[in-house]
Order: C-alpha cells, then sequence, then structure tokens
C-alpha cells in the first residue's frame, strides 16, 4: 500500500515523538485568504504600522493561522481514524509567526486509554509547530477518540494529568511588544483591559452564514486532509462536517465587535467542539469575561474568556439538564492579550 | 455596551472628521484574490512588467482594490445604519497603492439633511483613503440615508454642492506614467484612446453567475461588516444583498472585452446602486462613452465612461417611463485612462 | 467592433505565431490561492526550506500554477470559439516559475485540418510559456475542435506529427535539483522511484465534491476567459462546464496520497477530458504507474504515470466496448520526477 491509511489504536505509543510531514511556508497569500475568510479586523494583524506602534517589526500572521497550519500537519498522523476531537489544554503561544516563516509540526504521546467499548480508545498528544529556526511557536495538548484495528489488543493505561488553565505567569508576551502608544482610534474600539469585568457578557452582534466553499478553501488552506471535510459519500447524510477550527476562526474573528484590542492569542485552556456545524448555518458568537490577570509586560493584559460558537442567542450555553443547547457549537477557554 | 451599535442621523455633525478604524497593509495575497475574485484581466495590474514598460516601479493593486478598502472602513461609522447607499460624486484617484502600502480612511461629514418622513436623513461625506506616509491616494464623496433615532431631533441642513462631473484638469495621472511604448499586443486590444467615439456603446458580451462564496469573501477582504452581505437573517426574503462594490468590480472587470487600456480609474463621477444584486444572478456589462479629455501627459487621455451592470440585454438602461430597468444593476460614471 | 469574437478555424495559418495577451505577475498569492483550491501538499511546493533543502533556490509554484497560467493566456485566440479541446502532446516544463516572476504566451500553429462535417476543423499549436527573461518554462501542444465561420473556404490541410511519449532523455531536471538529502519524513511518504514498478496501480483514496464557487475562483485566477465556466445562460441545461484544467490540478493534487514524493512534473505526454464536470461531482484519483526512466541527475529518476480522475472506481477506466466509463473525467499520461 503506497497511500497512508492512518494509524489505529494501537499504533501509538507513550512517549512516542511524531514528526509531521509537509512544511509549510506561509506568507502575504495566506494573510490575505485568512481576511477573505473570516471577518478578522484586528488591526495588529492587519497592519504592519499598526505592528510597529505597539513594538513588532511587522504585522505577524493571525495566531489562528499559527494554530490550524500547525494542527493542519498533525491530521494524517492523529486524526485520519479519529471518531472525535475531544478536547484541547494547555495551549500556549510562544513566538508570533511572520510572513516567510516555515512552520512545521511535532506531537509527542502522552496519554492513552482503552474506552469500555474496547472499539476505540482515546489519544492524547501535545503538538508543538516549529519554525524554520527550531523555534516553537506554538504548543497545545489535544486529546481525540480513535478506531481500535482489532478488539482484542490491549494497551497500556496513561492519562496525563493536564492544568485545568494555563497559569497567567506562563503565558509568553510577544517580544518587544509594548502597548503604550497604541492608538484605540485606529484599533476600532476604545476598550482597555481594565474596562471588562469577570462575569461581562459580551454579545459580539454579527453573524455569518456558512458557504461549503469558504469552509473548504479554509481547511485545505491548512493542509488538513480529514475525509469528512471535503466528499460528501463520507456521510450517510451526505453533509460535509466543517472543520472545528474554521469554526473557531469565526467565532474569534466575529469577536473584534467587542473585543478589538484582544489582539493575541496567549493561551488555550480548554475548547469543545459541542455540536457539529454544516454549510447553511448562520453562525453568531458571544463571549464572557472569565478572569483577568497581569503579564510580565506593564503594558499588557490578560483576560480569560470563554467564546462561544452558537446558532442560536448570545449567553446561552446550557440547558436546565447542565447539558450544552443543541444550537451550540464551540465552548472555547482562552487567554487573549490587551493593552492596560 | 462594548459592541459598535453604529451611528444615527443625530450623531453626526457637519464639518466632522471621523478617523476609521484598523488600517490595513495590502500586497501579493489581495492582488491574487482580486484576480480570482473577479475576471480582471488588465496588463498594468497583472503584471510587473508591463508597469515598468509603461513607466511605473511595479504593478500597482487595481484601483478599485484601493476603493474598496478604503470604502470597507467608513463602514462601522457610516453604513451600518444606512438605509440605502444614494450616491458617489468627486471621486479622484490621486496615487497608485503598491504592495506593502498600509491604507486608513477618514471622513468629513459635509452635508446633512432630514428626509420628509421624519425618520431619516441623508449623510454627505468626503471619505479620503491615506497610505502610510500620509498621503492621500483617493478622496471621493458619497451620500447615505441613514436611520434617525429619535422622530424629533431637528438637525440643520446643509445640502453640499457637488460638481456633475470630475473636471478633466483635476484628474491626475500616475506620477512618470508613459503610454509612448505601451504595447497593445500583449495589453489584449489595439483600441487607443482616440478609437472612441463619444456616443459609442460597448457590449462586453462575457457574464458571470455570481456566488454566495464570492460576493462574501471580496466583501470581507475589505472588512466590509456591513450585516446584509453575510447573515440570511437580516432580511425577510432571507437573501444575502450583494455589496454594491462588488459588482462594480465584476462590472469593470467585465468590460476588459472592449476597453483592454483603459488601465486606470481616474475619476468617479457619479454612480448608483439600482437594483439589489443577489447569488444567482448572471451578471453582464456594458459602457457608453460620454466624453473624451486630453490631460497633463501627451501620452495620457481620458475616457467618461457610463458602466452598466445588468441581467438584462446590453444597451438597455431605462424604460419608457424614465426608470431603470428593473434588469439594470449599477450606473456608474466614471474617468479612465488610456494611451493616446 | 471593440470586442475579441474569437478566431474560427478560417482565421489560423500554419506557422503563424501568436503572441497571447496580457503577462502575468505570479507570486505568494497564488501559490496560497493554489493551496486553498487543491489539497496541494508537495513538500517542495509548499515550502522554501524543503526546496532548499533539495537544492533549489526557494519553493517554486506548482508545475500546475506555470501550466493554467501559460494556458489561460491562450483562451482568447485559441478557444473562444472552441467546441472541444481534443488532446495534448509533447508538454515539457522547462524551467521553475519562482514567485515575483512574469509569464506570457505564445503560441505556433502547427497543424490545420478540415472535419468531414465541413463546419468546423482541427487547430494545432504548439504554445510556449516565457518568464520576463524570455525564458521557456513550459512548451506544450494541444489541439483543439473550432467551429468555421463559412462552410465553403477550403485550408490546407496539415497533421503535424506528434511524439506518443516525451522521451525521458528529453525530460529537464530543475537546475540544481538533488534528492540526494531528501527528507522522506517530512514530505509525508518514503517511496522512492524504485519503489514503484509498472503496472501499478495507486487508488489515492481522497475525494472532494466540486463547488461552484471554487471551479470560478481558480479559472479566474489563470485568466481564462471561456463563458462556459462562467455563465449558465451558456448551456441549455443551466450547468457551468468545469475548466479541464481544474480536474487536472484536483486529480494531481489528490495523488499526493501515494506519490507525495512526485514533486515535479517534467512532461505532459497526452490527455483527454474525457467526460464534462460539474459542480455537485465527487472526485477521485487514480494512478497507473506506465514506466520508468532515468534522468541525467542520479537523484533523480522519472515515472510515467497515467493520472485519472472519476466520479467512480479507482482503477476503472474502459468499459467492456473499448470506451471510457461514464464516470472518468480525465485521463492524463505525465512524466514526474522522484527521488532515487
Amino acid at each position: 500500500m503506497k497511500t497512508n491509511p492512518g494509524r489505529f489504536f494501537e499504533d501509538y505509543s507513550l512517549g512516542e515523538v511524531i514528526r509531521h510531514a509537509v512544511p509549510r511556508t506561509v506568507g502575504a497569500g495566506e494573510r490575505a485568504l485568512y481576511h477573505a475568510l473570516y471577518p478578522a479586523r484586528g488591526a495588529v494583524s492587519s497592519s504592519d504600522e499598526f505592528a510597529r506602534s505597539v513594538g513588532l517589526a511587522a504585522s505577524p500572521l493571525d495566531d489562528l493561522v499559527a494554530f490550524h497550519t500547525v494542527f493542519g500537519k498533525t491530521v494524517p498522523d492523529i486524526s485520519l481514524n479519529a471518531v472525535a476531537n475531544l478536547g484541547y489544554a494547555e495551549g500556549r503561544w510562544l513566538r508570533p509567526v511572520w510572513p516567510g516563516d516555515t512552520l512545521r509540526s511535532e506531537s509527542e504521546v502522552i496519554g492513552l486509554k482503552e474506552t469500555s467499548s474496547g472499539t476505540t480508545g482515546v489519544v492524547w498528544v501535545r503538538t508543538r509547530g516549529l519554525n524554520q529556526r527550531g523555534e516553537a511557536v506554538l504548543d497545545y495538548v489535544r486529546w481525540v477518540l480513535v478506531r481500535k484495528r482489532w478488539r482484542e489488543v490491549e494497551v497500556p493505561v496513561h492519562v496525563p494529568e493536564l492544568a485545568p488553565v494555563v497559569a497567567p505567569e506562563a503565558l509568553v508576551v510577544p517580544e518587544g511588544l509594548d502597548f503604550g502608544r497604541h492608538d484605540f482610534g485606529l484599533s476600532g474600539e476604545p476598550h482597555r483591559w481594565g474596562d471588562y469585568a469577570v462575569g461581562e457578557v459580551i454579545d459580539h452582534v454579527d453573524a455569518v452564514t456558512v458557504e461549503e466553499a469558504e469552509h473548504m478553501l479554509a481547511t485545505r488552506l491548512w493542509q488538513n486532509t480529514a475525509k469528512v471535510h471535503f466528499d460528501v459519500t463520507q456521510r450517510e447524510d451526505g453533509k460535509r462536517l466543517i472543520y472545528g477550527g474554521h469554526v473557531i476562526s469565526l467565532a474569534r474573528s466575529l469577536s473584534f465587535n467587542g473585543l478589538a484590542n484582544a489582539h493575541f492569542i496567549a493561551g488555550l485552556n480548554a475548547g469543545a467542539h459541542v455540536n457539529p456545524c454544516f454549510a447553511g448555518d448562520t453562525v453568531r458568537a458571544w463571549s464572557e469575561v472569565l478572569d483577568r490577570a497581569e503579564t510580565a509586560a506593564p503594558s499588557v493584559g490578560a483576560l480569560r474568556l470563554r467564546l462561544v460558537a452558537t446558532r442560536g442567542a448570545a449567553g446561552e450555553l446550557r440547558g436546565a439538564d447542565g447539558k450544552y443547547l443543541p444550537e451550540v457549537l464551540l465552548d472555547l477557554d482562552y487567554w487573549a492579550l490587551l493593552p492596560r
């Protein structure tokens, strides 16, 4: 067999490091496409001039371009036979990605646990994105439910201990970043870090009705090859399942309206793709401020935010039974960096 | 409230200058996307080599990339609560936009007039696009019908005097432009400025059936956030209204076939988005030569052109009643620069 | 008439060289769009770093970007009134296309033959793509069935002799290419040239359901103006015919899975667009190894491959009657370069 059948649960071993294929140079083209695919408007990732005014050398690529590119490379090795993407934890953005950088990924298997059904198992990996100088740009844990090849094989159990939240002290502020001369007129909103209160809920107001062509363009751009996103014959209902990361980028971009100055994503605490998203869905977003923290840089504050993508109303997440509402698509918990 | 509710009629005051948010660096990615989204084929904006052959340093971005980028920035402040985009006047392209340039916009309120209904008002703004050196690249007037917040408030009336046509002497020829060695073989057509006669009508022959994904990609690329373009829940008929500028770019690109050498847009005299455009419409274009003028550059002539986008036949614009035909989408009056 | 009506059969004369219009600079934007439009993952055209590791200065644009760009320019002169694209032969990629290069095309008429119906004729052209230094980057023969203007005119017959296969000695290995330190881990697959056996059939497994927006974005990007791709009023069934080259790129990109190390296309031996492709079709691909050859570079081997795009099953090409099956879209015969 010349083609990649993907790995099954038995094919992973604890501590193994998988070097993922196809390094990718990203640049001006990916930036333009990101702006065409998502309603992204953050001033730092839109403008070289603005980025320079806050101490950077140029406008870095959107933090989610780094995430999707690094994630996409892991798909052939991690999630080609995955039944579900179960969660994210301990994600940290370690260094901006600049136009012209070349990214590759590697993943260490840090946990394995068979499910009670005996036909699947959970695999935990810590994935690192590296640039052309071998510097880590991103680091995160995700775990997926993967099919077993045979029922009988036993695999040693190891469930990793994962921090429920990235400690604010561990967040990395991009080198040189100084919000001291941040232009709140040009960035689009006057709100500083101190203007956000824990518990505050922000309805981001705007919405996007999703098209097949758009999510496929995006998903291919990240070289994510999971068949369900592209091939209508993969599911009985003939629908293409939209890549969860597409929903993350949609929601994050929509959150500009109310969080225009949350320029950077610094940490990914947790995330759940609660319900599948399909073309034709009209996606809106709302955020809840979960926590606030100072950072090592005096001009930079961190907000811990819950970002929810939904087909329903802002502020609604779970029903009376404590379960996610069927309209909810994404529940993401992340740290953003804002001017203090 | 952290989000932008948009301005209402009462929120504008005469003489006020609004600095619009989110400067944007444009470059190779935007150029490629422009060519993917529209059937643009002008040699100057397709080829660095061709641009050099007519005296420029490199291929500038399409003049409409400048227009859309500058226009898009104004939407959150000018047209978020607009009922209609009523017109354009006195538009001038003042300087090419080069890959790597960063654009921002500012608008001066130059006119205000309540409508007889008492629920809306007309706002006139003069918008300027500026590059990273603070040089104006584009300047135009547009006026929009905006909702009032309260019925009772009275606003002083000022209707600006606007020139019906940009005077040819006021048109700016890009610095260095010299069509003396213009290669009519490579540009696609042999027609010079002198080959066009006033009154001549050109059927541009080609047509494009518009898709939802395409107009949304384009409109997002210009960071235009008007909800009606993206969200099917905004209108009772569940349709997404296509950004008028998308139709302008479609028509202008289609006009290559017959106006291949009309390389630059130098002036915008007037423009009406006559009927709404929706996905599924098959758009074609025709032009009428309205006037001819010399410019300060001996090798460069100006043509005043009516550019019509329509779902109907070329040459047909108004019915017996003098009203625009329902098939007509756009009636644009502009100055183009051609080799003499 | 200011617009281009296209040429008819009588408008071609043997030996004539047609210089096609609109040179085009390609770069980072076109590369990103290629990755968004097709599931392309070849390491050499994805990564500057990987390209350097095999002796190149940077990552060249995908060989099919060169093909489509060069081909697109010929459409207004060669195939605007074409009834069918009949075949390709003697195609050779002569030099990589680098970001920033400007391409133009010219075609020599090398064959003419009226069909028995008297209403059409076959035109053979040898098309060359040239960069800004006038160096040939690509050379191929294609022949098309073109409408006659009048029934009565007689045109001298000349049918060119075409090689059934490009001789391996004539294939050009990109200057500097050295697969000696090729990283098979990063490229995605361990298979070398020597691992492929003549007669071997590879099912590329993945599939893509095609959308209207995608094929139109692609076809416009190559400035291919044939009306049938964009305008639903062109065909009685209201369908837009997908540009055959879109299917070539889809199939070639899908073939990564099994041919990840077939980094370059060096020769095009033959090709047939067997059945039309329309939006909604789910396209898959399979390859057959037709031949193997050494090249002048010791680390580089050539594989002659049949690449089939189909809506049906892998390995199935023709029915019992010897005719192509209705599911088959493309039968392409090409030379690829791989590490030995």
